[in-house]
């Protein structure tokens, strides 16, 4: 495997299936809301898969490494900023994942028009979680795009997923908790019905402050909510769930 | 105190307070869910505060034996059943509450028509958590009517509280968490924000069975997720938090 390395940029470890991914602190660096989700969210073979906002592709790699699903179409990870795309699209290059991974350099509000309608099974998203304006003015505008909805909101997100996902398609988030009521009303109001959500706290006696959520477009109204996720003890060392989880042995109850 | 038992009806105690109840298993029995409830929504000094199908009043008793909140206006319980009621307004008067709480046998769809719009600063509800029909005809109509939607939905249960509120005035309901994206599009469309949530889970590795929910009529969005509330300790004792809270000496964080 072969990286091209740009300045500034590094080559880390994904730590699972010998995967490795360019990031960089200027620009995009994943976080364990990337790793969850693309452990979380259900896939079924041959599922054609969008990934909104995919940064550095992190979320495409990892699905494209889960050993639950050996064969599966194309995943598309579509990002707006060209200096990121360019990564991600080096990313897939250099772990070798171009027959099923392709990255678009591309608005996800003009998504519908660029894929057509009921065009994925699988809808993924790690959005920008805070609104703009928010104390967002001191951050580098590639920083400031992917942590606050300057580029895309919340609606913007799930207005597109909706269009975009064929009927019984799924879409899954990772967000902030405190948004979840705002979550929960934007996927009823576009049909796509809650039917998984998990709250990750980081430590069993702590708020949670991560969110996984998956729904159904077109589903019966019935959520299932699963066991808290804890990701530290309390030595502050990662518990075996997250250990699991970061070396793809961990399992989602689906 | 001296409390009228009628046949089939027998006297509990409360185990907070002095207070005491009477309850039948072939009509009414108080559940952890209104213990929960009457210790998780917030009060403060002088709020009128309604019950919605208060069943035995065990709520309103509860709310009254508060200690965070030593004076406040009175507190009506509102049961369509009228033999429920009766055994409500019973424990109201062998507990010598009758300043602070009145019963009263009616509808709460007809609620808006009795108390006036925005009549209340706090609405609190441990409605029926199952669709009417579904597995509703073997049980007697005392029970059907407690746990089935027959004489009320969730929709009837959260317009209903809409109206009475006042501005800014306070929603707390308890009900099953594979319910839970149906509530919060349901408080939404009507305004009523949801601020405070709480999943409670029989034991830390098991999915939750209980969600108590709090919202503000008008409020503005952001959602604070509590840590779990665990019921047994693996060993199927209670956990001391369980425990504090039945000695009324819980804590909810506000």
């Amino acid at each position: 495997m072969s990286f091209d390395l740009k300045p500034g940029e590094r080559l880390d470890d994904l730590q699972t299936k010998g995967l490795r991914i360019i990031q960089s602190d200027e620009v995009f660096s994943f976080s364990l809301d990337a790793v969850l989700l693309a452990h979380y969210v259900t896939l079924r073979n041959r599922d054609r898969v969008l990934d909104m906002g995919t940064g550095n592709g992190v979320i495409p790699l990892l699905l494209a490494s889960r050993s639950d699903l050996p064969r599966r179409e194309r995943i598309i990870g579509l990002e707006i900023q060209e200096r990121l795309a360019d990564m991600a699209a080096r990313n897939v290059s250099g772990n070798q994942l171009q027959d099923s991974l392709e990255i678009v350099n591309g608005d996800l509000r003009e998504a519908v028009e660029r894929f057509g309608h009921e065009s994925f099974d699988t809808v993924t998203c790690n959005p920008p979680y805070r609104p703009a304006g928010v104390g967002d003015a001191s951050l580098n505008p590639h920083v400031r795009i992917a942590r606050h909805e300057v580029t895309c909101t919340l609606q913007d997100v799930v207005t597109t997923a909706a269009k975009l996902l064929k009927y019984q398609g799924k879409f899954a988030m990772v967000h902030r908790p405190d948004r979840l009521a705002e979550i929960i009303a934007e996927m009823k109001a576009h049909r796509i019905e809650p039917k998984r959500l998990l709250l990750v706290h980081p430590r069993a006696h702590q708020r949670p402050n991560i969110v996984l959520i998956e729904g159904i477009k077109g589903g019966k109204p019935e959520l299932r909510i699963d066991p808290p996720l804890i990701v530290h003890n309390e030595d502050g060392s990662y518990t075996q769930a997250i250990l699991d989880i970061y070396a793809g042995r961990g399992e989602f109850a689906r």
